[in-house]
């Protein structure tokens, strides 16, 4: 779920604003906002990108190679910065991007975000353009080695010009293959992430996670969940910022331990056929209904940035199903009925 | 653009009414139809079980392996026949899917087609759920060699309880490497057999086709086209039928001799990684914007079916061009600019 244009609906698909620049701007911000060092969206650009920064630096540290970085700007203002490893040591192929959107969307976006969860007023007249901006950060990394999982994670900030805001977010966890040890490290991490902040986040953000990432055509989740929230406005914004910050800051310590004791294991071609089964889940899951994406593709964001996300190589076999009582059959069983990990 | 519940929406999802049954059902026509030889729905079925007899016997005789067959029928009526050949000799795989569906939709559905170009009248009440049949042929063929390409085929019927009917289908290639010959062999079999029943047929279908197949993300065309159709009925239902069959009985000699000739080039791994590259816009294009596949895994298909369409394999690398000037270059540039072949 890329932030790119979930709102750009009104102002029409435009592939090809995105000025690649050689160096990256100090701050994606227009002009009118970057003095107020205050200011939400100038604190959620720098949070982003220096969580970009540490994140980034950690997988390399244990990858041994690279990110390559692509900046862009766009000409009604804002852009990004994509960063991407591919055919590394560890990872297969591992993404963060950072995003800084100005555009307008119409005032039934507004509403649909009102009746979803956020009340305030917004005094805009029917049909008229709702300015907003937003920013987000988002990734996904595919591991080479099949027992080691994949990991999205994306925290994001909307404003309108008017005042109204809201947070969202989420990290999750795709195993191909199921290790208790994992799910239950990845999870706890997380709850005391959300602990620290509302007692009521994590039952509340894990259960909207396993909602929101089931693969409706096969009655399977794409993986094993985590946290997941949108909307979120009903604490004051410094508060939100701060838990949003906490969740970013948490990727590294929750998932890398994981892919540390992963990713040399051996395995047999069976194993990396089963991943590659999982992987083409993971496809269909983010083409046919992740809103980000979906909505990135048809309204004109940066369809490398948006499609990043998609792993390396994947496979469709006709009509597979792994062995009864298998260890595959074992995974996928807990991709249909989630459990509580923390 | 598989058939598979198009127009199920009102029905919802019920995704597991397909019964496996080990011996196929002589006609998938309900008993009210099925002693009528003359009516449309027991010619139409007849007409594409045989082309899926005779096509899969030619792919099998090229390719040396066999297809492997499964049937279901499902409770309200109905049914189908896949038959998928994969890891074969020349193709990684193949489908060729009949299937007979029964279901009811939404009068808006019904104007919708209407507003499309089918123009009778229909005489149902506002909100009155609209009992149809529809029962069509498709096929896609990935095979191995890089040199040789994708080709899919559809032919489809459709009627309600009440006499509204209409036609649709088409025949399109999609080589990951461009062989001008082999284009303006395949494109000139469909002109040909267009030709024999309306000279209006191959301009009009090829464009339709263009325009159908175009991944707008990337503004590129799933492959170089063909011919492609929908809401045909400005003729009588026999003529119709008549071209359809023709159409669907010339998918081998317009297809078959391109694989022949390409089926045992030498390539490198640089060839295959082009293919699987081109494989991933295959998944993008059906996962995102085809009809028939998107319709089909939000209601209710028989998801293996549906999905025996994607490749084996595919290959998402972050932000690839080919080299400017190279054989993929030009390929590539065929996607974007489509031309007249035949």
């Amino acid at each position: 779920s890329t932030l790119h244009s979930r709102f750009r609906m009104s102002s029409g698909p435009s592939f090809s604003d995105h000025t690649p620049v050689a160096e990256k701007p100090k701050t994606l911000v227009r002009d009118d906002a970057k003095s107020d060092e205050e200011s939400m969206r100038v604190r959620f650009e720098k949070m982003i990108r220096s969580a970009q920064d540490d994140i980034c630096a950690q997988v390399e540290a244990l990858d041994g190679c690279k990110f390559k970085e692509d900046a862009w700007v766009r000409e009604t203002g804002g852009g990004g910065i994509s960063r991407v490893l591919q055919n590394g040591n560890v990872f297969e192929k591992a993404g963060v991007n950072v995003s800084v959107v100005y555009g307008t969307m119409p005032p039934e976006a507004v509403a649909a975000a009102s009746a979803r969860g956020v009340t305030r007023d917004v005094g805009y007249k029917p049909g008229e353009p709702v300015p907003f901006f937003a920013a987000g950060i988002s990734s996904v990394m595919h591991p080479r080695n099949p027992f080691a999982p994949t990991m999205h994670f994306n925290y994001r900030y909307f404003e309108t010009d008017r005042g109204l805001w809201w947070f969202g977010g989420g990290t999750d966890l795709t195993p191909s293959y199921i290790f208790e040890e994992d799910a239950k490290h990845f999870h706890s991490v997380l709850k005391e992430c959300c602990d620290r902040h509302d007692k009521e986040y994590f039952p509340k953000f894990k259960k909207w996670c396993d909602d929101y990432f089931l693969i409706k055509h096969r009655g399977e989740r794409r993986g094993l969940g985590g946290i997941f929230f949108d909307d979120l406005n009903d604490k004051p914004a410094d508060e939100i910022f701060k838990f949003s910050e906490d969740c970013a800051s948490n990727v590294c310590s929750a998932y890398l331990p994981v892919v540390e004791r992963r990713k040399d294991s051996e395995y047999t071609e069976e194993h990396k056929r089963w991943q590659q089964l999982r992987r083409a889940r993971y496809v269909e899951y983010n083409l046919v209904y992740d809103r980000g994406t979906v909505f990135g593709l048809k309204t004109g964001g940066r369809i490398e940035s948006i499609l990043m996300s998609l792993p390396l190589t994947a496979r469709w076999e006709y009509d597979h199903s792994p062995e009864p009582g298998s260890w595959e059959a074992r995974s996928l069983e807990a991709m249909k009925n989630p459990k509580d990990w923390a």
